[in-house]
């Protein structure tokens, strides 16, 4: 399933499927003229941009559940961050073009979303009858084919999946402190510099770092970890993010973090390059104090 | 179901069910004397110790599958840590005590647990049938009123659940670099001084750190984290563990940074306050560069 513009000209893998909100922040940063190839997993994502797509959209960290686990997995040895979408989770009333709140008698959705709007329909529609569904993207493409005295709650990027869909009602959730941050990735620094996407100055940057592998350490041998405070202080840059996974090398306890940097927002540089340059320099202050140390992320 | 020693002086609660590795742990570092109460969540632990345990066990990370976040999740709020145990997933082969390996017929073990011992099993077993159980305890238990040709995959704890099994084999999983660290917990700061918690030196230290609330922020806009280089640097203590959760204040990209401390092998100090000195002022220097800290562990 593939959403297509004439005009398409940018490949843009998404975790799948389309609908969801990785799909919706994708739309809201690439707009219409992108073809958007759902993958069924972040690792599914990774591996579409070492195989064709122009970039990949996966979910970073959500303000209430917390990092995305297996997008920090995968940083450990393959992509580039290139950019970054902010999105605030909120959930749509979809109806068929053209019908209006007092001719609805059923809401579809999924269960997590129903309840999380439950204070709109228990005001706006309280004799209803709700339905379940397997996703949200489900509910929208359910209203097609039925009667239209249904709704679904969903995505607003649903719209433009399905025709004759139209959105009644926007941000139609209990909790507005909601938010998901996503990265969009690329194959690898050269690749960023495609002029088809969108880009804000750049002052962001993510560096994994990890301390130098023990010379003699048998795998079977529990070790505490080095200290990183010496490799953090070298940077000399703000960290504004600091994730912490095992590193891939089998040997316990040995980490890999992954460091989120921003420019100084006093700092007024003559060009872009010139952070690009600092945050160079920083990656190697942290080798030069013992660690290993790599530029995995710019914008 | 719990475990009893005639001199059970200690409560220690557990994340269950009783045979697990949590289990295990809390067995290899409390002893036989302790009495083991299940939880069925890392929650329930944390509760555990609220109302009347005297000190709770919970995974805090696996060197394959990284941090735990439950129990960091828990630990924004509530608990101190006590102190540490570290304990390599060993599968072991239990029988009726007496049956030997040519003996066994059938052998019963978690899904997982037969998988992770394949070599052993096709080396050493090459015609048993495999037969899957709930729980590796599970398997523990099925070989009472059954006949003895069956043998069970499961830790050495359960041993001790059950009269008449016996460990034949040790450590009989295909990987070896499968470490578990586990936190031991206590309600507060005074309670981890109960002499029946046997200690090793202390060293160690967790702290919680977050930046301060911005003055004016409504939980609706986003806002970009502040930067912590300031706050870890304050520190002037080895870090040797960051952990990153979302904060419970309901500020969007607001963090709770758990970080873990380690004295400096070198420094000699005259007594174990010494180090406990230190870690206080380290979390004062924390405040006065405008940063939420607490110490929430010590051991």
């Amino acid at each position: 399933m593939q959403s297509r513009s004439a005009n398409a000209d940018l490949n843009v893998a998404i975790l799948g499927p389309l609908g969801t909100y990785t799909h919706e922040a994708a739309y809201k940063h690439f707009g219409s003229q992108a073809t958007y190839v759902e993958r069924e997993t972040i690792k599914g994502v990774f591996e579409a941009i070492s195989t064709g797509a122009d970039v990949g959209v996966v979910p970073q960290e959500n303000t209430i559940f917390g990092s995305v686990v297996e997008t920090y997995d995968n940083l450990r040895e393959t992509g580039f961050v290139c950019g970054e979408i902010t999105l605030q989770v909120q959930h749509c009333l979809l109806v068929r073009t053209g019908v209006q709140l007092p001719e609805i008698r059923k809401v579809l959705s999924h269960e997590q979303a129903l309840g999380q709007c439950r204070d709109f329909i228990s005001t706006n529609l309280p004799t209803v009858s709700l339905m379940k569904t397997t996703s949200t993207a489900a509910a929208a493409q359910a209203l097609l084919g039925n009667p239209p005295d249904r709704a679904a709650i969903c995505s607003r990027v649903c719209a433009t999946l399905f025709d004759g869909l139209s959105v009644l009602h926007e941000g139609i959730q209990n909790e507005t402190a909601n938010f998901t941050r996503f990265y969009i990735i690329c194959k690898d620094q050269e690749t960023t510099i495609t002029p088809q996407v969108p880009r804000t100055p750049r002052s962001q940057a993510l560096v994994r770092i990890s301390p130098q592998l023990p010379s003699s350490t048998a795998s079977s041998v529990v070790i505490s970890p080095p200290s990183i405070s010496r490799l953090l202080s070298a940077l000399q840059i703000n960290i504004i993010r600091i994730d912490r996974r095992p590193s891939l090398g089998g040997i316990p306890f040995h980490d890999t973090y992954l460091v989120e940097l921003q420019e100084e927002p006093s700092v007024e540089r003559d060009t872009e390059s010139s952070w690009l340059a600092e945050v160079v320099k920083a990656v190697q202050r942290v080798e030069e104090a013992g660690g290993i140390a790599h530029l995995i992320g710019f914008w």
